[in-house]
């Protein structure tokens, strides 16, 4: 451990772009199919090799003339001619039209030899030969009503695009209306630019592809850099290729990162946060191709490589999640955009406001991960998520990254700031709610659009909701707190011990949690439930006249809570424990026990500020038409 | 042709909206791999399955221990702990740390039996049983410098994310970082909203594939609406199936809606512009299905079919290309787009201000095709496009749609608008330029991002940008109308006839073209060319001492101007005429021969107000720089 390699010499950030931008990412040309065409990107220019329309082309229903013929028409005044036949679109014209004859024409259809205009249907009127009566004869002449030049009516070949003419120039994002046009010159085949291809090594002796079996015992953990840079990269217009993890050890190493190199443009390697690994790949980079920079003056991502392996560029992202894509979002998806011709996408940066003050001050950029929320004006609130705790929850509370100075030593509440979006996709949530995990609240939230909940329990939620960034936190239990809200609603929740089916202990109230030595999974002090058994076992004490302090201490494993709210009945369905801290919804859903203890409330309390937020008010409205929700849950009810 | 069927009692658009958003277009969920599930929409909520990380597990390199055999520690008063061994991710622990013990660990690694703490590397040194001495001998102790209270550098199995937790609600669109998480739950299969299945049914007997061949003189053209509009539903979020064209038959028109309303969520037909083929689709929709809506309050669109055959959902679109593509984005994409779980893009629509006064008051919902162009500020300016004229050029000259109330009698120059953009990758041109089109021309604006040029002419250019919505307009040849521009650069090109190679009539001059009986193909009245020719007439009228017209009497055709600026020397190639007026450097391009009649100046001009726009002045910019553009063409010059 003594010769782990320490990163010297930081470069700027400025220079890390430049020399990722001076990679040569460029794939090469591709022909697709028209059908296949939309969303790329031209690769050269497209000239029209034909005329639109091809040939004289009516531009209306009606009937084909000689515009001289018909001068001096009018209503008053109109003018017969001599129907000669018809033409209709899709056939090549049989009739010639002669001096005071007339064509019936539809439009579309090719302009019969000798007549240079049309009459629209409307301003005419078909004469039959039995003295304009309808009949099963067609008719023999046309009266017409207007006066018509040459030309009306009528689009002459090559009007709309003539042959020759530039149609769509190189760097052309081909939509909708571009694979009209490209239609209409008959092309159905494109030269677009190639997708980079972007090859992604994941390391690290601890990965499993997610579908795989998990081997916990072991420390395995399912790879999850791999399957966000490469959706990364496809948002970025690339095509990304998952490389079978490599572990740590250099000839595999090795092996992995020349195949990617030899099939990839840009070969990305992800995944491991042990600093043996990123040991290795210097090496393999070092001895195998060119490393051009290594440690750049940001955080996080201090330790990236960026070099080059054969005629492929390489760029290490570092291994925590929200580390790498935004390493990823900041460094790297620029330049596959820009190897694949795509503008960065106008939804790709928001600004807002910062949320809280935000003390800064290392000397290095920061790329702070953030998450939004918009206030009761709908103006886009930004606050810091994920100090660097390594978090993949974090993944989906950030949604983008603000860039903040190395001289900057704090972020003003209020404060301005630009806001890089993880994709562009990315919208700010309707609602934002934090506080205590529950069934019934998940039910309610599915009925929202595009919420976001963060599960950190009663006591840390209102904490939240007191520092003013979240709309909402939902509280369960005793509370101590007094924070400023707005109730909303809610509903009670019976609590008590979740025991193994049939409750073979006989488990039957408190006190033999307390007086038999039963294997016990308690939750954590933020969660409602545990505020109410600490409430019930004061009242246990009380009521024997001994400290609650010593009754906790005679329960096994009292201290040591756990953070899901189904984690002690979980713990108890594998046969793990003989209790756990529960809810009646949750030992029925997983066909456990149950011994009921108590009854809590659970409060829906919103930040003051924004009741009037369409996502809060819409919250309320679901609140009160949820006795569906309470009704199918056992131990619920409505308040 | 007279029992044409009326659309009486035009429903309001609202209504249309109605009918449509009644229709059920919504698809079965799906199944999709992660790798495949970017972008997709989540059908179902995902709760965790498992807790992550699983295990207690080590969050920095270093040492496991007891933390409380650490308290007291610091760097004065350091402790030694022996190290009973070595932990790394991705392996079980063989170790129990017991008091007085450590064991190495790495980030990642399971936490030892005993253990709850980690110590950071960085606080320790190893001890060497050799008095300290580093030797092939591993280490037998560790001094530890700091304290570490239980749980310290160690993340609690379930902190990240707690199994029985909600990860992602209903209705999620799935970016990089959702699918982070998923893969971090270890989900491999996505349950995702399924994409509705959109048939196009293109109609009219004149309509070709892209690709197929094209018999002109029958009156084929290629199928527009088709690819367009299938690309349309693709950026809503639907797959489109394209249906082989029918004819206007009734018994065919029959057969592939019901085929195409057995295979899709909702189909569309569009295509044809003639009534009697509208006439066919309303009697199949009545007959073999549900016609719940005919005619719309709308312009475009007002003949729109709203119905159903079967169980599948039926819209006629109108059978010009923006009017197809103008009636879709209003009325059908959002229906596609709710049924496939996506909401609006937020680039969908821009606010810009009227480039022009437009007047109206038809008393119908106008939906106007409009032309986006930004000032020198960058605000966006808004401006008609297309009035009906069934060009497919304007497809790409139409950025988007405003919906014009039928009680508004004109939009005033710079009154604000909302523009609902073709596609939300649609953006406004940098360049916006008009005018006379010239192969020097094309090969700059290649050299240009996202340049729009409009080819028509030098005249009609000009009088375009006297009229403020162009940036620029090109120019040639010699000028009659006077415009307040400034001069960006130009070129000077040589112009006279082209002729077959070898000029097999010995060509040799313009009298030539005035005496001798020649088949010629001229330019029009807007080409610079025909305005040189025009001169060069006047000068031999002139030196002959008769008028010009008289000479121009004398050639054969003179009066009909063709539009392109190629189409005169591509009839010359197709053996259609002995001499058509042009450029060297088309006549060599195609391999013709030229009789030079002359030199004519091309000057790029801009709007006054436009100078300092970037886009204008990168083009001054490439004007200075594009002596190898004019250095490959015949007869071209810098100036």
């Amino acid at each position: 451990m003594s010769d782990r390699r320490q990163f010297r010499d930081l470069v700027d950030p400025a220079v890390a772009h430049g020399t990722i931008s001076s990679l040569d990412l460029d794939p090469e040309s591709e022909t697709v199919s028209l059908s296949d065409a939309r969303g790329r990107v031209l690769a050269e220019r497209v000239d029209a090799d034909l005329d639109v329309p091809g040939f004289d082309r009516a531009s209306m229903d009606g009937y084909a003339v000689r515009g001289r013929d018909t001068f001096g028409a009018d209503e008053a005044d109109p003018i017969e001619l001599d129907l000669v036949g018809a033409v209709h679109a899709g056939t090549e014209p049989d009739v010639v039209v002669g001096e005071g004859e007339a064509a019936e024409i539809s439009t579309g259809a090719v302009m019969p030899e000798g007549a240079d205009a049309v009459v629209m249907v409307e301003r005419t009127a078909e004469v039959y030969s039995d003295d304009g009566n309808e009949s099963d004869e067609p008719p023999t002449a046309v009266v017409v009503r207007t006066a018509v030049a040459p030309g009306d009516n009528v689009m002459l070949a090559g009007t709309d695009i003539a042959a020759g003419a530039r149609a769509l120039g190189p760097g052309t994002r081909l939509t909708a209306r571009e694979i009209g046009l490209l239609s209409a010159l008959g092309v159905d085949e494109v030269p677009v630019r190639g997708k980079p291809t972007v090859g992604i090594v994941s390391t690290g002796d601890e990965l499993v592809r997610p579908g795989e079996d998990l081997h916990s015992e072991r420390g395995q953990i399912y790879d999850v850099n791999s399957y966000t840079i490469a959706a990364g990269v496809e948002e970025a217009g690339g095509e990304a290729r998952l490389y079978p993890h490599a572990g740590d050890d250099y000839g595999e190493m090795e092996r992995l990162l020349v195949e990617a190199a030899e099939e990839c443009d840009l070969v990305l390697s992800s995944g491991s946060t042990s600093a043996s690994a990123v040991d290795v790949i210097y090496k393999v980079i070092e001895e195998r191709g060119d490393l051009l920079l290594h440690g750049v003056a940001v955080k996080p991502g201090k330790p990236m490589l960026i070099g080059e392996v054969g005629e492929s560029a390489y760029v290490g992202l570092p291994g925590y999640p929200v580390s790498a894509l935004t390493i990823f979002r900041t460094f790297v998806a620029p330049a596959v955009r820009a190897a694949a011709g795509l503008p960065e996408p106008r939804t790709a940066t928001v600004r807002g406001k910062m949320a809280v003050r935000e003390r800064y001050g290392e000397g290095r950029l920061r790329l702070m991960p953030v998450g939004l929320v918009t206030d009761a004006d709908g103006e886009t609130l930004v606050y810091p998520v994920d100090k660097g705790s390594g978090a993949t929850t974090s993944l989906v509370e950030a949604d983008g990254v603000v860039a903040v100075d190395p001289d900057t030593e704090y972020l003003g509440e209020g404060e301005a700031v630009d806001v890089k979006l993880f994709s562009p996709d990315v919208r700010p949530p309707t609602l934002f709610a934090v506080g205590e995990d529950d069934p019934a609240l998940s039910r309610l939230l599915d009925r929202l659009e595009n919420p976001r909940f963060l599960p950190v329990g009663s006591r840390e939620g209102l904490r939240r909701l007191a520092g003013g960034v979240p709309d909402v936190a939902v509280v369960a239990g005793p509370v101590e707190r007094d924070v400023d809200t707005v109730d909303l609603g809610g509903w009670t929740r019976e609590w008590g011990l979740v025991v193994p089916a049939d409750n073979p202990e006989g488990v039957a109230d408190l006190a033999d949690l307390v007086d038999r030595d039963l294997a016990f999974v308690n939750r954590g002090r933020d969660a409602g439930v545990r505020a109410s058994l600490d409430a019930a076992l004061d009242d246990l004490a009380d009521a024997r006249g001994v400290s609650q302090h010593d009754l906790a201490d005679a329960i096994r494993s009292y201290e040591i809570g756990s953070k899901g709210f189904e984690s002690p009945a979980r713990a108890v369905a594998r046969g793990n424990a003989d209790a756990g801290l529960g809810l009646r919804a949750t030992a029925e859903r997983l066909g456990l026990g149950f011994v009921p203890l108590g009854t809590e409330s659970v409060r829906v309390r919103a930040n003051p500020k924004r009741t009037a937020k369409p996502g809060i008010e819409e919250l309320k409205d679901r609140l009160v038409a949820a006795d569906d929700v309470f009704a199918s849950l056992g131990g619920y009810e409505s308040d």
